[in-house]
């Protein structure tokens, strides 16, 4: 099962809640940050905040960036940025 | 001498015009693409751009995580998520 945090519009502590709650209740051995766009650059915030205050034993295993491309509402094709870092303890 | 392109608020085409400069031009074979805060975001469209679309001989070589610990006027700390995207031809 892939244990995967999206990260969105909401406040970085939401996610790193999430992050935390996978590692810990569910035991899961690695946790996947994912965000798109803007989002991104919290997903960093995220990842900084585990694994450099709240979870020390976190490492990250891998980082991916990519593109989307999305459809607009006019059929016209976006492309948007894409993370995925991937923790593990 | 390294090559080093800060990502800050500008237009991300011309982060992508700095790094193609820095390939091309000067002839670097690694140019580093760096941002912190909310500019991470953009610093993942130039490499996207850069790598997909005007130089798909360019990779990554390294991405790293950081965090930049900033004295805030009120002599608070304050600390800012950063990137450094390691590119190579």
């Amino acid at each position: 099962m892939d244990n995967i945090v999206y990260v969105g519009n909401k406040g970085v502590m939401n996610y790193v809640l999430a992050v935390i709650t996978q590692f810990n209740s569910e035991n899961a051995q690695e946790v996947i940050v994912k965000a798109r766009g803007k989002a991104i650059s919290r997903a960093v915030d995220v990842e900084e905040m585990v694994t450099k205050r709240f979870m020390p034993e976190v490492k990250i295993k891998e980082i991916n960036l990519g593109t989307d491309h999305i459809q607009g509402e006019d059929g016209k094709s976006i492309n948007v940025s894409t993370i995925e870092i991937i923790l593990f303890k």
